[in-house]
Protein backbone atom coordinates (compact mmCIF):
# COMPACT_ATOMS: atom_id res chain seq x y z
CA UNK A 1 0.00 0.00 0.00
CA UNK A 2 1.23 3.43 -1.08
CA UNK A 3 1.34 5.91 2.10
CA UNK A 4 -0.29 9.24 1.83
CA UNK A 5 3.09 10.42 2.34
CA UNK A 6 4.04 9.55 -1.20
CA UNK A 7 3.00 9.67 -4.83
CA UNK A 8 4.25 7.59 -7.07
CA UNK A 9 3.78 10.23 -9.78
CA UNK A 10 4.37 9.41 -13.83
CA UNK A 11 6.81 6.69 -15.18
CA UNK A 12 10.29 8.00 -15.87
CA UNK A 13 9.64 7.38 -19.37
CA UNK A 14 7.01 10.42 -19.60
CA UNK A 15 10.45 12.46 -19.42
CA UNK A 16 10.39 13.56 -23.29
CA UNK A 17 6.56 14.88 -23.00
CA UNK A 18 8.27 17.45 -20.63
CA UNK A 19 10.01 20.63 -21.31
CA UNK A 20 13.70 21.02 -19.55
CA UNK A 21 11.92 24.12 -17.93
CA UNK A 22 9.05 21.97 -16.52
CA UNK A 23 11.54 19.35 -15.76
CA UNK A 24 13.49 21.61 -13.61
CA UNK A 25 10.26 22.89 -11.96
CA UNK A 26 9.61 19.34 -11.24
CA UNK A 27 13.11 18.78 -9.55
CA UNK A 28 12.78 21.54 -7.42
CA UNK A 29 9.27 20.61 -6.34
CA UNK A 30 10.58 17.40 -5.39
CA UNK A 31 13.63 18.79 -3.36
CA UNK A 32 11.20 20.90 -1.56
CA UNK A 33 8.69 17.34 -1.07
CA UNK A 34 11.88 15.24 -0.04
CA UNK A 35 12.84 18.47 2.57
CA UNK A 36 9.93 18.66 4.22
CA UNK A 37 9.23 15.10 4.03
CA UNK A 38 12.53 13.91 5.96
CA UNK A 39 12.13 17.53 8.49
CA UNK A 40 8.61 15.87 9.10
CA UNK A 41 9.92 11.88 10.08
CA UNK A 42 13.03 13.68 12.17
CA UNK A 43 10.72 15.44 14.29
CA UNK A 44 8.76 11.89 14.94
CA UNK A 45 11.95 9.83 15.46
CA UNK A 46 13.57 9.59 18.66
CA UNK A 47 16.14 7.70 18.57
CA UNK A 48 18.78 10.36 18.15
CA UNK A 49 21.12 8.71 15.29
CA UNK A 50 18.47 8.01 13.23
CA UNK A 51 17.02 11.36 13.85
CA UNK A 52 20.57 13.27 12.92
CA UNK A 53 20.75 11.09 9.89
CA UNK A 54 17.51 11.74 8.43
CA UNK A 55 17.81 15.79 9.60
CA UNK A 56 21.27 15.59 7.13
CA UNK A 57 19.32 14.23 4.52
CA UNK A 58 16.81 17.39 4.80
CA UNK A 59 19.66 19.66 5.24
CA UNK A 60 21.14 18.04 1.47
CA UNK A 61 17.62 18.07 -0.66
CA UNK A 62 17.68 21.83 0.54
CA UNK A 63 21.10 22.51 -1.02
CA UNK A 64 19.89 21.14 -4.10
CA UNK A 65 16.95 23.00 -4.30
CA UNK A 66 19.33 26.19 -3.33
CA UNK A 67 21.21 24.48 -6.65
CA UNK A 68 18.69 23.64 -8.84
CA UNK A 69 17.05 27.20 -8.63
CA UNK A 70 20.49 28.91 -9.51
CA UNK A 71 20.53 26.54 -12.75
CA UNK A 72 17.09 27.70 -13.42
CA UNK A 73 17.92 31.26 -12.80
CA UNK A 74 20.65 31.16 -15.24
CA UNK A 75 18.70 29.20 -18.20
CA UNK A 76 15.33 31.24 -18.00
CA UNK A 77 16.78 34.52 -16.42
CA UNK A 78 14.27 36.78 -14.32
CA UNK A 79 11.30 33.73 -14.91
CA UNK A 80 10.02 32.62 -11.57
CA UNK A 81 10.16 29.01 -11.99
CA UNK A 82 6.88 27.49 -13.19
CA UNK A 83 5.88 24.17 -10.90
CA UNK A 84 3.76 21.77 -13.51
CA UNK A 85 1.39 19.67 -11.72
CA UNK A 86 2.78 16.24 -13.18
CA UNK A 87 6.08 14.76 -11.38
CA UNK A 88 7.72 11.75 -13.04
CA UNK A 89 8.35 9.60 -10.22
CA UNK A 90 7.66 9.29 -6.74
CA UNK A 91 7.25 12.79 -4.88
CA UNK A 92 7.14 12.81 -0.97
CA UNK A 93 4.89 14.85 1.01
CA UNK A 94 5.41 15.86 4.85
CA UNK A 95 4.55 13.40 7.21
CA UNK A 96 1.46 14.74 8.97
CA UNK A 97 0.34 11.99 11.34
CA UNK A 98 1.67 10.18 14.15
CA UNK A 99 3.90 7.34 13.89
CA UNK A 100 3.49 4.27 16.02
CA UNK A 101 6.17 2.48 16.77
CA UNK A 102 8.83 1.09 13.80
CA UNK A 103 7.27 -0.57 11.94
CA UNK A 104 6.20 3.07 10.36
CA UNK A 105 9.45 4.24 10.45
CA UNK A 106 10.67 0.79 8.53
CA UNK A 107 7.79 2.01 5.64
CA UNK A 108 8.09 5.38 5.05
CA UNK A 109 12.35 4.53 4.39
CA UNK A 110 11.23 2.05 1.79
CA UNK A 111 9.57 4.48 0.40
CA UNK A 112 12.07 7.20 0.85
CA UNK A 113 14.95 4.68 -1.02
CA UNK A 114 12.31 4.29 -3.82
CA UNK A 115 11.73 7.88 -3.95
CA UNK A 116 15.85 8.53 -4.06
CA UNK A 117 16.58 5.54 -6.66
CA UNK A 118 13.74 7.10 -8.70
CA UNK A 119 15.39 10.70 -8.34
CA UNK A 120 18.57 9.50 -9.22
CA UNK A 121 17.51 8.08 -12.86
CA UNK A 122 15.12 11.03 -13.28
CA UNK A 123 18.67 13.87 -12.92
CA UNK A 124 20.19 10.84 -15.24
CA UNK A 125 17.41 11.40 -17.76
CA UNK A 126 17.90 15.41 -17.55
CA UNK A 127 21.67 15.04 -18.28
CA UNK A 128 20.97 13.59 -21.71
CA UNK A 129 18.68 16.58 -21.93
CA UNK A 130 20.82 19.23 -21.16
CA UNK A 131 23.34 20.67 -24.02
CA UNK A 132 26.43 21.99 -22.32
CA UNK A 133 28.63 19.56 -20.45
CA UNK A 134 28.16 22.20 -17.37
CA UNK A 135 24.59 21.29 -17.12
CA UNK A 136 26.02 17.83 -17.69
CA UNK A 137 27.79 17.85 -14.87
CA UNK A 138 25.29 18.86 -12.36
CA UNK A 139 22.97 16.33 -13.66
CA UNK A 140 25.15 13.74 -12.72
CA UNK A 141 26.12 15.44 -9.27
CA UNK A 142 22.60 15.70 -8.16
CA UNK A 143 22.37 12.28 -9.37
CA UNK A 144 25.33 10.79 -7.65
CA UNK A 145 24.39 12.57 -4.42
CA UNK A 146 20.49 10.79 -5.00
CA UNK A 147 22.29 7.54 -5.10
CA UNK A 148 24.13 8.18 -2.22
CA UNK A 149 20.81 8.98 -0.12
CA UNK A 150 19.71 5.76 -1.21
CA UNK A 151 22.35 3.51 0.02
CA UNK A 152 22.14 5.88 3.17
CA UNK A 153 18.73 5.20 3.76
CA UNK A 154 19.13 1.56 2.85
CA UNK A 155 22.02 0.88 5.58
CA UNK A 156 19.45 1.83 8.33
CA UNK A 157 16.46 0.00 6.82
CA UNK A 158 18.00 -3.24 6.62
CA UNK A 159 19.26 -2.32 10.68
CA UNK A 160 15.63 -1.05 11.93
CA UNK A 161 14.37 -4.35 10.61
CA UNK A 162 16.43 -5.98 13.94
CA UNK A 163 15.49 -3.34 16.58
CA UNK A 164 16.48 -4.97 19.41
CA UNK A 165 19.89 -4.84 17.69
CA UNK A 166 19.42 -1.09 16.14
CA UNK A 167 18.82 0.53 19.84
CA UNK A 168 21.65 -1.86 20.86
CA UNK A 169 24.24 -0.60 18.55
CA UNK A 170 23.05 2.66 18.19
CA UNK A 171 23.86 3.80 21.47
CA UNK A 172 27.42 3.50 20.92
CA UNK A 173 30.11 6.39 21.57
CA UNK A 174 29.83 9.86 22.48
CA UNK B 1 51.09 7.61 -8.74
CA UNK B 2 49.80 6.11 -5.91
CA UNK B 3 49.85 9.22 -3.43
CA UNK B 4 51.18 8.95 0.41
CA UNK B 5 47.93 8.90 1.61
CA UNK B 6 47.19 5.62 0.23
CA UNK B 7 48.04 2.32 0.82
CA UNK B 8 46.92 0.01 -2.11
CA UNK B 9 46.68 -3.13 0.12
CA UNK B 10 46.00 -6.87 -0.39
CA UNK B 11 43.25 -8.01 -3.14
CA UNK B 12 40.47 -8.95 -1.68
CA UNK B 13 40.28 -12.39 -2.61
CA UNK B 14 43.38 -13.08 0.27
CA UNK B 15 39.81 -12.23 2.61
CA UNK B 16 40.31 -16.01 3.29
CA UNK B 17 43.67 -15.81 4.66
CA UNK B 18 42.67 -14.05 7.98
CA UNK B 19 40.76 -14.84 10.98
CA UNK B 20 37.42 -13.43 11.62
CA UNK B 21 39.18 -11.41 14.25
CA UNK B 22 41.93 -10.00 12.17
CA UNK B 23 39.69 -9.10 9.56
CA UNK B 24 37.71 -6.60 12.09
CA UNK B 25 41.10 -5.45 13.59
CA UNK B 26 41.73 -4.41 10.26
CA UNK B 27 38.27 -2.71 9.41
CA UNK B 28 38.95 -0.96 12.77
CA UNK B 29 42.10 0.19 11.60
CA UNK B 30 40.94 1.01 8.45
CA UNK B 31 37.85 2.74 9.90
CA UNK B 32 40.93 5.18 11.50
CA UNK B 33 42.85 5.88 9.09
CA UNK B 34 40.06 6.85 7.06
CA UNK B 35 39.08 9.13 9.79
CA UNK B 36 42.06 11.04 10.15
CA UNK B 37 42.17 11.67 6.14
CA UNK B 38 39.23 12.70 5.96
CA UNK B 39 39.60 15.11 9.19
CA UNK B 40 43.26 16.12 8.21
CA UNK B 41 41.72 16.85 4.38
CA UNK B 42 39.11 18.90 5.84
CA UNK B 43 41.80 21.41 7.54
CA UNK B 44 43.12 21.73 4.26
CA UNK B 45 39.84 22.55 2.59
CA UNK B 46 38.73 26.46 2.41
CA UNK B 47 35.72 26.02 0.10
CA UNK B 48 33.39 25.86 2.84
CA UNK B 49 30.55 23.44 1.16
CA UNK B 50 33.33 20.79 0.35
CA UNK B 51 34.74 21.11 4.12
CA UNK B 52 31.17 20.26 5.63
CA UNK B 53 31.50 17.50 3.65
CA UNK B 54 34.63 16.03 4.02
CA UNK B 55 34.31 16.37 8.28
CA UNK B 56 30.84 14.84 8.16
CA UNK B 57 32.32 11.59 6.56
CA UNK B 58 34.94 11.67 9.45
CA UNK B 59 32.24 12.04 11.48
CA UNK B 60 30.56 8.61 9.88
CA UNK B 61 34.11 7.12 9.72
CA UNK B 62 34.19 7.26 13.89
CA UNK B 63 30.42 6.04 14.09
CA UNK B 64 32.00 2.94 12.02
CA UNK B 65 35.03 2.64 14.57
CA UNK B 66 32.50 2.87 17.65
CA UNK B 67 30.39 0.16 15.95
CA UNK B 68 33.18 -2.27 15.00
CA UNK B 69 34.47 -2.13 18.51
CA UNK B 70 31.16 -3.16 19.93
CA UNK B 71 31.10 -5.85 17.44
CA UNK B 72 34.54 -7.43 18.07
CA UNK B 73 33.61 -6.99 22.51
CA UNK B 74 30.14 -9.06 21.94
CA UNK B 75 32.70 -11.55 19.84
CA UNK B 76 35.84 -11.58 21.75
CA UNK B 77 34.89 -10.27 25.39
CA UNK B 78 37.69 -8.72 27.35
CA UNK B 79 40.19 -9.14 24.32
CA UNK B 80 42.21 -6.01 23.31
CA UNK B 81 41.50 -5.52 19.44
CA UNK B 82 44.63 -7.20 17.19
CA UNK B 83 45.66 -4.73 14.44
CA UNK B 84 46.88 -6.81 11.60
CA UNK B 85 50.10 -5.72 9.97
CA UNK B 86 48.03 -6.67 6.19
CA UNK B 87 45.43 -4.62 5.02
CA UNK B 88 42.71 -6.17 2.70
CA UNK B 89 42.35 -2.77 0.47
CA UNK B 90 43.35 0.46 0.17
CA UNK B 91 43.75 2.31 3.17
CA UNK B 92 43.55 6.10 3.87
CA UNK B 93 46.15 8.00 5.70
CA UNK B 94 46.21 11.29 7.18
CA UNK B 95 47.44 14.35 4.77
CA UNK B 96 50.02 15.04 6.17
CA UNK B 97 51.12 17.66 3.24
CA UNK B 98 50.65 20.92 1.87
CA UNK B 99 47.67 20.93 -1.18
CA UNK B 100 48.44 22.64 -3.71
CA UNK B 101 45.68 24.07 -5.76
CA UNK B 102 42.43 21.77 -6.69
CA UNK B 103 44.16 19.15 -8.69
CA UNK B 104 45.28 18.22 -5.32
CA UNK B 105 41.88 17.75 -3.76
CA UNK B 106 40.74 16.00 -7.02
CA UNK B 107 43.40 13.15 -6.54
CA UNK B 108 42.95 12.59 -3.06
CA UNK B 109 39.13 12.45 -3.55
CA UNK B 110 39.53 9.85 -6.50
CA UNK B 111 41.75 7.66 -4.22
CA UNK B 112 39.22 8.11 -1.52
CA UNK B 113 36.52 6.95 -3.66
CA UNK B 114 38.43 3.67 -4.53
CA UNK B 115 39.14 3.34 -0.90
CA UNK B 116 35.46 3.42 -0.05
CA UNK B 117 33.83 1.14 -3.12
CA UNK B 118 36.66 -1.54 -1.95
CA UNK B 119 35.31 -0.88 1.91
CA UNK B 120 32.25 -1.79 0.96
CA UNK B 121 33.52 -5.31 -1.12
CA UNK B 122 35.12 -5.95 2.32
CA UNK B 123 32.45 -5.58 4.26
CA UNK B 124 30.25 -7.97 2.27
CA UNK B 125 33.17 -10.78 2.55
CA UNK B 126 33.31 -10.42 6.15
CA UNK B 127 28.90 -10.74 5.48
CA UNK B 128 29.58 -14.09 3.91
CA UNK B 129 31.92 -15.19 6.88
CA UNK B 130 29.91 -14.18 9.83
CA UNK B 131 27.35 -16.75 10.81
CA UNK B 132 24.84 -14.86 12.76
CA UNK B 133 22.03 -12.73 11.10
CA UNK B 134 22.57 -9.65 13.65
CA UNK B 135 26.34 -9.70 12.34
CA UNK B 136 25.72 -10.54 8.75
CA UNK B 137 23.17 -7.27 8.84
CA UNK B 138 25.81 -5.15 10.38
CA UNK B 139 27.87 -6.13 7.32
CA UNK B 140 25.34 -4.65 5.35
CA UNK B 141 25.06 -1.55 7.25
CA UNK B 142 28.53 -1.11 7.05
CA UNK B 143 28.56 -2.04 3.09
CA UNK B 144 25.45 0.15 2.16
CA UNK B 145 27.28 2.97 4.52
CA UNK B 146 30.43 3.40 2.43
CA UNK B 147 28.71 2.58 -0.61
CA UNK B 148 26.97 5.40 0.33
CA UNK B 149 30.20 7.09 1.20
CA UNK B 150 31.24 6.60 -2.34
CA UNK B 151 28.44 8.34 -4.33
CA UNK B 152 28.79 11.61 -2.14
CA UNK B 153 32.10 11.35 -3.66
CA UNK B 154 32.10 11.01 -6.42
CA UNK B 155 29.14 13.55 -6.94
CA UNK B 156 31.98 16.39 -5.43
CA UNK B 157 34.90 14.85 -7.75
CA UNK B 158 32.73 15.21 -10.84
CA UNK B 159 31.66 18.88 -9.76
CA UNK B 160 35.09 19.45 -9.01
CA UNK B 161 36.61 18.76 -12.02
CA UNK B 162 34.72 22.11 -13.51
CA UNK B 163 36.49 24.27 -10.50
CA UNK B 164 34.85 27.63 -12.14
CA UNK B 165 31.62 26.14 -11.36
CA UNK B 166 31.89 24.45 -8.48
CA UNK B 167 33.38 27.38 -6.84
CA UNK B 168 29.94 29.38 -8.95
CA UNK B 169 27.52 26.79 -7.85
CA UNK B 170 28.71 26.10 -4.12
CA UNK B 171 28.48 30.16 -3.17
CA UNK B 172 24.24 29.36 -2.87
CA UNK B 173 22.22 30.01 0.42
CA UNK B 174 23.04 31.13 3.34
Amino acid sequence: MVPPELDEGLPLERIGDFSLEELLGMAIKAEIGARKFYESLAERIEVEALKEKIEWLAGEEGKHEALLRKMYGAMFPGKEVVFPKEHIGPELKPVARELHGVQDIIDLMKWAMKAEEIAAQFYEGIEKIVESEERKRLMRYLSDMERGHYYTLRAEYELLLDWEMYSQMMHVGP
